[in-house]
């Protein structure tokens, strides 16, 4: 296991995640007290709202309040989500708050783009041109590609490790035509298609073709899988990963309600805590803001360790007997 | 990844586990319903009753009309728990349909010894010197070593591959003295502490040391980690699992109500089919068994490929398209 990274940086995505699905009406000071509970964490960056339209994702028609309200902490870095200019002026107006960058998103499957997008493939990367230069006009760095439905499809089945490979390339292309410097190639299983020897064949094609590039992997534990999953990121030296306090979360789009979503902080936070790779996050409480989270959104999240607790106090006492 | 087996023999455990901690009374006619559905998905071992005091498990009370009502099914080994000569006597009577042998089981943590077992690992060693006369005295072989407690403790904390290993020395050598040929050493993370790193050590030097036995993982979930753990096994060649359908199960004296037991059947098949691994069992026809044990326990069962529906349709879907 010598790839094995020294420590990972998290991206807690569960505000975003867990509150653009959520069924009940989550009020304001709810969404800003789970996020200063995860600030204290210790994870480094949280996604703390999505500027969209209200119509689509009624979940986040008070993106605005919510990131003008949340306390800031130190070493924290804070983002947002966005799809349109009119999303990034609203970024825009907090930049004092949030980390503001762009991103060039596609997604490897034809039949993902046109039902998560709008648009095919072709008219997505079209649309990301325009979104480049809108963020480059406004001083905003493009510096990270995103690849959704790398490893799988509910709509269009398989996705092989070429024509994942295949969206990076595009979207590679789309960043050198137009001068973005990217740092990072972020590789999401939206829909829970990923098995380990899948996400070591693509992560390696990305690797060895793009070796100044960090990894990022967005994994979902849609079919129990997710946590294998980060394993074998990180038996390939994966080192950022994204995860949503208890499992919250889901893409709306994908095509199968009530099951689990993003795989869960506090889990990837123990594998990786275990294995002796330091996460900078405090597990204790990463749980209790995943209790916090179930107590705002009104339902059980899927984390087991929310269920099954951690090892600190188990081992306490028995240091102590 | 050159150790994976080509293919991996699951043990169901899924109705010994989940009807012993049962929290509502389960009919007999729906443990047996359970039994025969598992029959039919093609796994190749269940374990359909544990042959235990009534005043302890009252879930099993009814283990002999289970054993006697269920169909078996040409291909499928069933069998069964005991821990004393009744319920030896009890699994011979019903030799016809169950595979009887013995086990020689210990627990590496003291503190576990002394709660489950009820003596201390000294005490249990004895016990199972009695153990094995009485069923080398009925014919019936004892080929299995089963060590509880391998990775962690609840009550005594963290367990070193070295005690581990020694557990299982304290076995074989038991064995040794009493004339038991070995086949096979069933590593058991009764309460959740094993981490993929854990599992590679232990398995590493058990292997090693007694390189011609047959190397069993015995995994729970209680923390979100149990098909990493299962995944860890694979890449030692581990081929041999116990789980349980959609999760259930658990153990009743380890410490933590409601956490998820062991892992899911249908995610083990999941993780093993998708890299290659045949496992023999179709897992829509499991996966509609574990709708069904929700429906006898009459709650949702921690598995998220419960949720999440298998690939099977959504290929077909694809291909059709």
């Amino acid at each position: 296991m010598s790839d094995l990274p020294r420590s990972v940086r998290i991206t807690e995505e569960g505000p975003r995640e867990g509150f653009q699905i959520a069924t009940v009406p989550v009020p304001t000071a709810d969404k800003i007290a789970l996020i200063d509970a995860l600030s204290a964490t210790g994870v480094s960056r949280i996604q703390v709202a999505s500027f969209v339209s209200p119509k689509r994702v009624p979940g986040w028609a008070d993106a605005d309040a919510v990131v003008a309200g949340f306390t800031p902490r130190a070493g924290v870095a804070y983002t947002a989500l966005w799809f349109n200019p009119q999303g990034l002026q609203r970024a825009l107006a907090f930049k004092d708050r949030l980390s503001v960058y762009g991103s060039i998103t596609v997604a490897a499957s034809e039949a993902f783009s046109l039902r998560n997008l709008n648009r095919d493939r072709a008219g997505q990367l079209a649309a990301m041109r325009e979104n480049v230069a809108e963020h480059l006009a406004a001083g905003v760095a493009v510096n990270r590609v995103s690849v959704q439905a790398a490893f799988g499809c509910n709509f269009q089945g398989e996705i092989t490790p070429a024509q994942a490979v295949g969206a990076v390339a595009d979207a590679m292309a789309l960043a050198a035509g137009t001068g973005c410097a990217i740092e990072r190639i972020s590789l999401a299983d939206t829909m829970g298609w990923a098995n380990p020897l899948l996400v070591e064949r693509v992560v390696g094609e990305v690797r060895s073709r793009w070796p100044g590039q960090a990894v990022s992997l967005h994994l979902h534990d849609t079919r129990g899988l997710g946590i294998a999953n980060a394993l074998a990121g990180l038996r390939m030296g994966v080192a950022e990963y994204d995860a949503a306090v208890g499992g919250a979360g889901g893409c709306p789009f994908a095509g199968h309600p009530g099951a689990p979503g993003n795989i869960a902080t506090e889990e990837l936070v123990l594998l990786c805590e275990e294995m002796g790779i330091a996460t900078g996050v405090d597990v204790d409480a990463l749980i209790a803001a995943g209790h916090l989270a179930e107590k705002i959104l009104g339902r059980t999240l899927p984390s087991a360790l929310l269920r099954g607790g951690s090892l600190t106090a188990f081992r306490a006492k028995a240091r102590a007997a």
